[in-house]
């Protein structure tokens, strides 16, 4: 697949962070953002702007905060953008200063369908202090339509560049992937569309490819899938699947067997069967992380038990 | 996904052998298969019929030639059928029984498209004993579109009951399968067909469902997806995807963790980059094969340089 507008998001440093705190050190993350650049890709997003005063810096690595001056010592300005994630929510406004001054690009609104109008108003800020910015509406595999359909119709409204199809819990299959790309081309019209898909049931790649298929242009990876839980469509596929000349394969290769294999080890992102299970099921990943986190820690708990647990919990709901 | 004429087959004795040599006890394949029974799966591949003159019994475990008394120690008839894998040229007919005499419900006919002659011979010798035979087409993604047609041709003049598509260097995404399944359907009419994906690109149980979404009927998955290289699609993925109230995803689990974490992390099929890459070339896996055993040896070479090397032998080509 070559289409001159898919653009490659690597979010490994963000999405990665939720399982080690993100306590990468600088050094690697300065060699991180080097060799994506000299991969070819389009934006590395390095964390979230998360509020010092709801997070600890004493709790958290720095790119869970994502100062500038931090920012800086890892990264530099080339044609592959650095991006920041926000939560609405959890975000200190008075931290964003004019785009004029930062080496950050773009910024991506991480929103529940019921916070729209909070996303919708840090949306506009940050428009007008000229970033790039996307909204992101996760977990949207559990929201009543009408509700999503209404969330949709604002952002259409808005200036925002581009909004995300999250499948935040790793619950969809190709069939709901092309039904709600559909939607959301005919209610943004004129609007770029982006993807983010999670690795539960292994189709956070499949998923994504389909939606490039059906026309979404942005689409996530993350060296070797690390992300939350079950992780995400790996960088490394991704870039097999783009013919785009511009993009090469061996510096994330080579960040893959550096880094990432030993750390998959130590925090086991990735195909885990509790992960398979709360993807199947249309759950948070937090039980599946729970019972992963006593795993490690020695606990020799029952997958099998795991299963039937939540799925007791459902028949309760 | 819910359609009573799907048939699930689970291959993880047979395709996970490959990995160990069909060095599993006695008492464990006894275990898989009454849990998988206790599933509802409508077949379990227990091996190969190997022909002991080619592979001696001293090399490799009994599933390698699946005799009648030991498959008689490890199953029993019950609604869950026994199903074993033949390869075209490696197989002695003096072994073969009638139907009527044998556990064996089954026998899956794998075979090259140059070799498909002398499959469609041993799918008729069979289909006179009385078996249900399919024809396990492998590595069409290596096969000129011609010749391949020709094969299809010529056994759609046969009486076997399903022919599979076979993605056995995990080549394919999703547009491929659709393609390949119209193809399949349109040039074997009134037969029934088959799926059976390999992992290298984690697309196995996406293109599995693709291909039920195209009509496909007959679906292979593994537990915890054990099976050559980069494996197999998962039986547990399946069962959760698949509906049918006969099915019980809480035994498969049971395996997955009894057995398969552990020999996993022994055997190392799966996602691995040397899978990944030779997945992406079209390649047999047999180089990444190999990488993966020298790094379980303690061999520390990098993937990146075996990936420069796999791109350098394609130059040559």
């Amino acid at each position: 697949m070559y289409r001159p507008e898919i653009k490659v998001l690597d979010c490994t440093i963000r999405d990665g962070g939720l399982m080690n705190k993100w306590d990468f050190s600088k050094e690697m993350v300065r060699d991180v953002f080097a060799k994506l650049a000299e991969a070819g890709l389009d934006y590395v997003e390095l964390g979230y702007r998360a509020d010092k005063k709801m997070f600890s810096p004493d709790e958290f690595g720095p790119w869970r905060f994502c100062d500038e001056e931090d920012l800086r010592e890892v990264a530099f300005e080339c044609d592959t953008k650095i991006s920041v994630m926000c939560d609405v929510g959890r975000t200190d406004y008075d931290t964003f200063i004019p785009a004029s001054e930062s080496i950050i690009k773009m910024y991506r609104v991480a929103t529940y369908v019921k916070d729209i109008d909070k996303a919708i108003h840090m949306i506009r800020h940050l428009k007008g202090l000229g970033y790039e910015v996307t909204c992101n509406i996760m977990a949207v595999s559990t929201n009543l339509e009408p509700d999503l359909d209404e969330a949709l119709d604002q952002l259409a409204q808005t200036n925002v560049d581009v909004v995300y199809l999250v499948d935040s819990f790793g619950y969809f299959y190709s069939e709901q992937i092309h039904y709600l790309t559909d939607k959301y081309m005919q209610r943004l019209p004129g609007k770029t569309l982006g993807i983010h898909c999670h690795n539960n049931q292994q189709l956070a790649f499949a998923n994504t490819v389909e939606g490039i298929i059906k026309g979404i242009n942005y689409v996530d990876g993350s060296i070797y899938g690390m992300g939350r839980a079950a992780g995400n469509c790996t960088t490394e596929l991704l870039l097999g699947f783009l013919k785009n000349p511009k993009f090469n394969l061996a510096p994330v290769l080579e960040l893959a067997e550096k880094y990432f294999a030993q750390l998959k080890k130590d925090f086991r992102w990735g195909y885990e069967l509790p992960y398979m299970i709360t993807g199947i099921l249309n759950k948070h990943p937090r039980p599946g992380l729970a019972f992963v986190n006593e795993a490690i820690g020695g606990d020799d708990k029952s997958v099998a038990d795991f299963y039937r647990k939540m799925i007791a919990v459902e028949d309760i709901d």
